[in-house]
């Protein structure tokens, strides 16, 4: 039944004259995957030294020079202040109320005499309250070149608060805290929890601080929504309000990607349903979830500028003869995979597996429609003329083309924003938070009559990190809108 | 060091008077995951019932009529026809051919006495011979409506023949096939393909089927890549080529998108390193992976407009008080979840990881370039004097604004496709093989001197899977192409 043609010279040469070599050693041997046995060699490496955790074997220092990369230190406990909340936190999605909560604080800059010049500076998924470097803490903050003397949040004339959120696991009330009802770790006991839910955690602080009213609202990613969900709660406590690479309402594409890394996750026993912080953290799960998060933080053209098709440089006792191909690897062998294995890696002990999934679920669940901020018993803390707004659109700009149905109800929704200057800023080459949702917020805004809402839209092949890399630009549009 | 101010309605209410009511509840029960129990159950059923990995508990039928889906169903092994071919099969990668191979094929409509009527139809990552019913087989086929009389492959003009490509599991040999060496499971020892190593296992079937020529090569996704492969394998004996969604040079998106795919599957511990064959699939590990997978081969603005961000009903026994709101689920709860979610289950016991694997690796490998081909001892069988085709931009065509750098590298790679008329087409919500991808194949064919190059570009929301669905544009231009 067989067909021998002629085909090809080099499958001619194994039919004509000679039976080709059938080296057994290619079914004899069982090939091994470095890939894999990483898995169990950083499990034993937890189970001999427990505290690994807090001290991963690999570090951002050790990632390739071809392309930028933002700082990810995480702060040393005894350089963060913790403000501790005795009295109960009533939470968006719980009928329970968290019983007390601790938020952890970093601050730049000097405090005004009328306490005046503050700027609370709202993270992103997984950073602490380190935004940059202190006299206590001199480590490299996850925003060290925006924040300073002169610098887009300028030291000199601000007073910088920046809070590890609620949820999170960098001093703040999180799933990793002890329940103290039952003086064990929340794990997965802990409430779901909103971006409301974080921000009324921040102005509990405020407050104890004395601080009545923000100078400005700062933040990018999920700072972005907590910057607008101070302004929606608070309108009369924020002077201006910053929004960059955020969104008013997650997509389902972004909701997507953050399920597929809440679940890769979850199925990795050592999750244990959440209830892992005697045993070995879910150390493989967290590994595989960041590889997928680092796909939607940057950008294909920034890869193919950055990586492009290169292989990884083998070392001496893997290079093939000269006369045969290399012989492709199952295992990362592209640039590009060992950059993701790598941001993986470096990244799989440093962060509370629950913050992810909780903090993750927070973001899918941010919606500022109006139907959607209707059915939560919120409502902004303000005098109800400032709801008065016409609801039409701002004859200053006029309404977009093409809005997605939803965008009469967002900018419903967002009315108690009306009366803040507002900028937003987004990214063309973002995948995560698209374009689309920048100039969103920005009609929104506009359409709820908001008419002092700046915005730019910046180019480049960062993606979504563009924020925490493009000082030039994001650092620029933000000292011009502050000044 | 509490704080306690009028902050909002609600939480004042907890602050004035009552101590809010702190429910045991909310600690002291251990939360239930039903989607990471889903996994541990799935386990059960194939312990019980081995041969459910050939009758999964789902099935697309089950899918929600939210939108358009395209048919996967696994063909009935005894209605393909299997080509075996004892001689060796010389491999791109390998120094060891493959000792000897079976090709599994279908075909539709009737040969013409001159066999000139042929169309070979390539297909997708996971897809099988099955493309259309046959008598045979009257299960609907993963390309049902693009194969009939009348049709985009027209079956009262063409005789078109579909295989399973080498490395599947749907019976063409793969990973899964038994090596004749040591007459187990090849696992990984199966040697990593290459594109052109399955186009070269499809024309051995050619030849035993006596065909020399085709009337044309069509393929859309790695179907495409395969019939790019064959035209430059096979210059002289592929009439029309058709590339649908495809690409010439897998960029390091694409790469990144399939290597989190098998990185969460080599992780799933019953990959065991690929030799699970005597024991259980990594069916985990292949749920994770198709749910990513299926983010890639739809389109955000397809989700807005099929799931915007509605929940999943709720079954009566979960429903909420109407006082509270619904309280979100870390488990899939979102209709893009539950989609998602759908999508990985119902396919994570029809495919075998192995294939997946090793496929998709082929697919990230793929590079037409002249630099990548030089490097790996493969050559068109042609006579030269195809090869002289000028590579200086057509002059029909002008060169396109903004080229990549390697453009003119892959249009000398892909010289040998100069004089094949070839049908490039791509979707603009692509974010798989974006549209730019197929703009650079039509750019570096015509480059290569190629004056019979049509190129299509369609716009709507089904992004890579439109090739699956869309029959009246896809098809249409198809069958235009080929009359």
């Amino acid at each position: 039944m067989s067909s021998l043609r002629l085909i090809s010279p080099r499958i001619s040469r194994s039919i004509c004259g000679q039976t080709p070599r059938l080296s057994r050693s290619l079914s004899a041997k069982r090939p091994h995957f470095p890939c894999v046995e990483a898995h169990a060699a950083r499990e034993s490496r937890i189970r001999a030294a427990p505290r690994l955790s807090a001290s991963p074997s690999t570090n951002p220092e050790q990632l390739s020079d071809s392309g930028p990369e933002p700082p990810y230190a995480r702060p040393n406990p005894k350089t963060y202040h913790i403000y501790r909340d005795s009295a109960p936190l009533h939470l968006t999605y719980s009928p329970d109320p968290l019983p007390s909560f601790d938020v952890a604080y970093e601050t730049w800059g000097t405090l005004s005499p009328s306490k005046d010049n503050v700027i609370l500076l709202h993270t992103g998924l997984s950073a602490s309250s380190h935004a940059a470097s202190t006299p206590a803490n001199p480590a490299e903050g996850w925003w060290e070149k925006f924040i300073g003397p002169g610098k887009a949040l300028d030291t000199n004339q601000f007073y910088i608060i920046c809070c590890n959120v609620l949820g999170g696991c960098y001093g703040s009330t999180g799933p990793s805290s002890t329940d103290p009802l039952t003086e064990k770790h929340y794990g997965t006991n802990f409430p779901v929890i909103s971006m409301f839910d974080m921000v009324q955690a921040q102005f509990r602080l405020l407050d104890h601080l004395g601080v009545n009213k923000l100078y400005a609202s700062v933040g990018s990613s999920m700072g972005a929504m907590q910057s607008l969900a101070a302004g929606w709660l608070f309108p009369e406590r924020v002077g201006k309000v910053i929004s960059i690479s955020g969104t008013a309402r997650s997509s389902p594409s972004a909701v997507a990607m953050r399920f597929a890394q809440r679940s890769v996750l979850m199925a990795d026993p050592n999750w244990n349903n959440g209830f892992y912080y005697d045993g070995l953290p879910p150390h493989t799960g967290m590994k595989l979830a960041r590889q997928i998060a680092t796909i939607t933080y940057r950008s294909g053209p920034e890869w193919d500028l950055r990586f492009g098709r290169r292989l990884r440089p083998l070392p001496e006792s893997e290079e093939p003869s000269p006369d045969a191909p290399r012989s492709p690897a199952l295992c990362p062998d592209f640039l590009i995979e060992t950059y993701l294995d790598h941001q993986g890696e470096q990244f799989c002990l440093k962060y509370d597996a629950n913050s992810l999934i909780y903090i993750s679920k927070a973001m899918d669940l941010f919606d500022m429609t109006n139907s959607a901020l209707s059915s939560l018993n919120l409502r902004p803390s303000t005098s109800s003329s400032l709801l008065t707004t016409n609801t039409s659109h701002s004859k200053s700009h006029p309404p977009p083309a093409n809005p997605p149905a939803y965008l009469p109800d967002l900018a419903e929704g967002m009315k108690p924003l009306a009366n803040i200057p507002t900028l937003v800023l987004g990214v063309q080459s973002d995948i995560l938070f698209t374009v689309e949702q920048q100039r969103e917020v920005a009609d929104a805004l506009r359409m709820a009559g908001n008419d002092n809402v700046s915005y730019y839209e910046l180019g480049g092949v960062w993606g979504h990190d563009t924020f925490l890399l493009d000082v030039l630009n994001v650092g620029g549009a933000i000292r011009g809108f502050l000044s």
